[in-house]
């Protein structure tokens, strides 16, 4: 009996280290996308080409990423059978990789962007709003693989609610870009650049509420999907 | 014996009903996206105030069914603990969950741009090209479903195809687009509004390439979502 007990002891470290491992491999592409996503805006607001080409480059490796570990996952979906939280850690980690991804395809754009304005000639008043929405994302992006790394739940509604600020700060900034184009029509083209780009960070912001939405799922097993930021706390009630 | 065996017959046989059963709902949610999708290109290109209001209204339900199917994935996971091809098809279908949930959230966006067409005037011109490409992402969409529905490996590699010949117009229509708005100061609101429906729409697309990846991964256990299309062939090689 001792033996089997041993056993089955043994099995079950294997198997958390196996859930760390992969977790801890997510966080670390969850840093690389990160670093994409600020070597992006950096590259757009400072006109940096080398910058850009290498964010271009750097995608090929998030991807490579998402798929090896992502197979990681449905390998030990087989092969344990994980259940209740061990199950949802699983599910969680291999939902943060597709939207980790999805932020690293939004930073390739945003360098193609940064690219494409340095081509059309710099709109300088119009960069401005990418640089403050950027680092607004960037710190988002970063709180969420801190709540992930944590399951801190506190911090994943907090991300929640800056994703919500974010989008009206975005509608807002948009409008402006409009009437600088309106006021200078040979202005467009770059303006354009500058309002993917715009358009990119919002959708990066969004990929991190995503996170957040996981690192809700995986603590308390709650699918939050749509609900809206405000009624989070409500949803999470008094047992946060 | 003979009972045991018929017990175990009887559990597969149940298993085998839940599974047709997620694969039933999740294409019953596509249909209602695809119509979300269509409705959405109609109100925007005919000027259809009340179709717009309708697709708006009718993204909750398929967040709700989103939410209801996935749910149910995840029991199937816990409660059967599936291997090999059984494994793949409720990760195959999570995922093209993910993917609809998406497109909804893009027909969305396109019924709103159709009510901002409206109030800033309409741009007739630019709105032929969103007629030509939503007819081609409809298309998409259909056959995506279509080979999911039937395990088409060879359907599932033409949407992949479809994907980047759309990706292609998409990138002249927009600089199509920019000329109008360079020509015409005044139209660059209206113009605005059917560029970020046309973006939508190329997200549309991008969502029934993954689709089709995902019919892949389930029929053939390889994952290609960075594959591109003109090496798929070749690496499906000749078992196809």
């Amino acid at each position: 009996m001792i033996d089997k007990d041993m056993h089955t002891q043994h099995i079950s470290q294997q198997f958390n280290s196996e859930l760390d491992d992969i977790k801890t491999r997510m966080l670390e592409m969850g840093g690389l996308v990160e670093r994409q996503v600020a070597d992006a805006i950096t590259a757009a607001t400072t006109g940096d080409s080398g910058l850009a080409e290498k964010v271009l480059k750097g995608d090929s490796k998030v991807n490579t990423m998402e798929v090896a570990i992502d197979k990681e996952c449905a390998l030990i979906l087989a092969r344990r059978q994980p259940a209740a939280s061990d199950l949802r850690m699983v599910l969680a980690i291999s939902r943060a990789l597709n939207d980790l991804e999805r932020m690293g395809d939004e930073a390739k754009k945003i360098a193609d962007h940064a690219l494409g304005m340095m081509e059309a000639g710099d709109p300088p008043r119009a960069v401005a709003e990418l640089r403050h929405i950027g680092t607004r994302v960037i710190a988002m992006v970063r709180d969420a693989l801190d709540a992930f790394a944590r399951l801190d739940v506190e911090q994943a509604v907090q991300v929640a609610r800056e994703d919500k600020s974010v989008d009206l700060e975005y509608g807002t900034a948009l409008r402006t870009l409009v009437t600088y184009m309106m006021e200078d029509p040979r202005s467009i083209s770059s303006v354009l650049h500058v309002m993917w780009g715009l358009r990119s960070l919002e959708r990066v912001g969004d990929h991190a509420r995503n996170l957040a939405e996981h690192v809700i799922y995986l603590v308390r097993g709650m699918d939050v999907r749509h609900v809206p930021a405000d009624d989070l706390e409500a949803r999470l009630g008094d047992r946060r």
